[in-house]
């Protein structure tokens, strides 16, 4: 584990739009998977104006690494809507270079990504209770590759906020799962405010436990955790 | 995962000779750590004729993973002492190609490992009950790096068949734990024999929990399990 | 450069065989382009037992880096033939395994094999003249990639040994050339007998020309060349 | 090879220092060997605020590849004194961290180089000449390790814009040659403006010759050559 703290969000952006664009500038096939959320905002918007329409990167190619489909299925799902508004939409990322995970692939994507040489790189957020992806405490397992986690009610308040309408929270989402991120061949995981103090002290303390779940991925040989001062305020 | 089923203990013997062989070969530094026991008894006979003396090996140094110190502490321990037995002497492994680990140096050992550029290999044996190294269920956590384990009754008896003489059995032993291990670059495991086939049926399930420490190795990104016909006799 | 230097033909072989089994144990796909000829007889008869319908090399395709073709062109030529004759058909391969080399697809095989993620690694022999694949002295420059060579007369006398009938030695023959073969990323070159001694003197020598387009191999950042004591006995 | 063209000089530099930064993120020791002169001097004013002082690049390493002693030898070189001012003074890099090649030990440097794990990455100027390091044209052949250089009255009179003081040119310079550059993992190099575009042209015209000794490296299996528009302008 490599933990960089850096001063504040602007600098955890500067540095994990560094730390990717170290990945893409590889020649031959790059795959990426990356976060959507609020975290990574001000590290897009950094990251576009270096990637957009550029040649270089005609090798990189994208991943979603969760989904949380519209209960009526009738469009994409939540993650790839606000990962494309976020960031391939305006990077001009070409569809082919997009690789969805979603409700319909999801028990044969490990395979598919395995096929497509591997994750090179996932760019990871952590939650305030120690979650990776969709992998909230309890909802998944250490073992588990690619699954779909059924939404009870209390998951369902926590999926509120990222509807506006409550009649689209569907029944369950997907998630690659403990398994499947171990499998990439680098992580990096940025974590900014204090709200996140509390998941990031578990991070460094050393514990390894399905309580807070991103403490697995500290095991991984290759893993960055890049944190601001806030982030960093309980250590 | 790769698992690589084999027929017989001959042939897994061959095998994970091949694979040791093939990180040996690399130029450069290439740093391996190797387990002693029965299982790799074998596998030692073939790779020795391979390495005794050959100048192309030289860049190959040797890291032992655990420790159980004798009692009285005034010769090299068990692990080592059956390393240099099995291996290490037979094969004409300069002095200075071995690192110890041992009860004087296991606090700074996951430093000095990873000042020497990190360990490209781990050969590992699964143990019935599921554990590595000293790894025994319950004795460490997912969490741990190189650590002292305390050892009450229940472990001294674990340990009768390491020592000749009962007074020499030590009040702790030293391990590199799952956190140390799984910062190699390459794990590979071998287990043959009807004795581990339900440890193996555990590593196979996909499970990952600390009742079964090995199942943790099987989230690394380069984790080769080799098994013969009779460990692999529950899948 | 690793020079390993092994007693004979048998060590030779028996060298090349452990250096392209650990390429071959790699999890996810693994390209390897091996030569034909007569060097490699020993060396494949002592892989194909190892590799014969064994699943752990499901994921391991072959390459050959040079083709000469019938003059009727109305059968796969010497190279192919002669890899299925000494490896891929007693090794039992599967077709979808193989990629070939021909005159039909050499002026877009760089960018193929670029696209199947680059050869890990090619396994080499070396002419008396210092030539590899098909870059004899001055029939190619250092800058060329994958190219067809025009033969004169001269050329085709040195191509009658490959043929039963003269007739049907051809006018021109393709070769991957030094570019091309640079592009992997490892090469191993392996070298027996007294007529390889002078070749083999000018590899180690320190030159690099294109008297003896082999010596541009021993720039590669992973170059190893095996040779018995024979081969550097003008050392 | 990968050929990044930029729009102009800021570009290149930008590009230039994120694909250094990518290396430098790295885990574990990373050795870079670094340009000198006028070509990088943007790059470096992008790189400093970006290095100083920050923890997260303790692991790195700088090593100058060529040096033009002072002729009475009695303070550091040309070389390594440029890239003080440039880069490592103000970037605040600890001396244990800086590996100066010079006229005292540049005949085992190459040795010293390869016990320290080998150079990740080179970043290199390209001369009009088509020289590289201290490779100019027939001053170097393409099989020379680090060697010393020595400088008629024409190559006394090339070095003149280097020195304040006429006084001051040495009868030697030393420079890595073109088999010490060919062994790093990574060369990248950076071309800028007119007086650049016909080096630039040979290099990508695909012949490999002394004549520009810079082609050579078009061979190397991760070369990366960033231009902008007017390096670009002859293609």
């Amino acid at each position: 584990m490599k933990v960089i703290k850096v001063k504040d969000y602007e600098e955890m952006s500067q540095v994990a739009v560094q730390i990717l664009l170290g990945y893409m500038y590889k020649d031959g096939r790059v795959n990426l998977s990356i976060t959507g959320g609020t975290t990574p905002k001000r590290m897009y918007e950094i990251l576009i104006p270096y990637v957009k329409d550029k040649k270089q990167f005609e090798n990189v190619h994208y991943y979603n690494f969760d989904e949380i489909p519209f209960k009526e299925e009738n469009r994409e799902g939540v993650t790839i809507s606000g990962l494309r508004k976020l960031f391939l939409t305006p990077a001009n990322i070409k569809e082919e270079n997009i690789h969805i995970l979603d409700q319909f692939n999801y028990e044969v994507k490990d395979e598919m990504i395995k096929k497509d040489g591997g994750l090179d790189c996932i760019l990871l957020g952590l939650g305030w209770d120690g979650h990776f992806c969709g992998n909230l405490p309890h909802t998944t397992r250490f073992g588990d590759g690619t699954v779909r986690v059924n939404c009870d009610e209390k998951l369902k308040e926590r999926l509120i906020d990222e509807f506006d309408d409550p009649k689209d929270i569907p029944d369950y989402y997907i998630t690659m799962g403990p398994r499947s991120i171990m499998q990439a061949k680098n992580l990096v995981m940025i974590a900014s405010g204090t709200k996140k103090a509390d998941a990031v002290k578990h991070l460094i303390s050393g514990e390894v436990n399905e309580n807070y779940p991103a403490t697995l991925l500290t095991l991984h040989p290759n893993f960055t955790l890049i944190i601001d001062e806030d982030a960093a305020s309980l250590l």
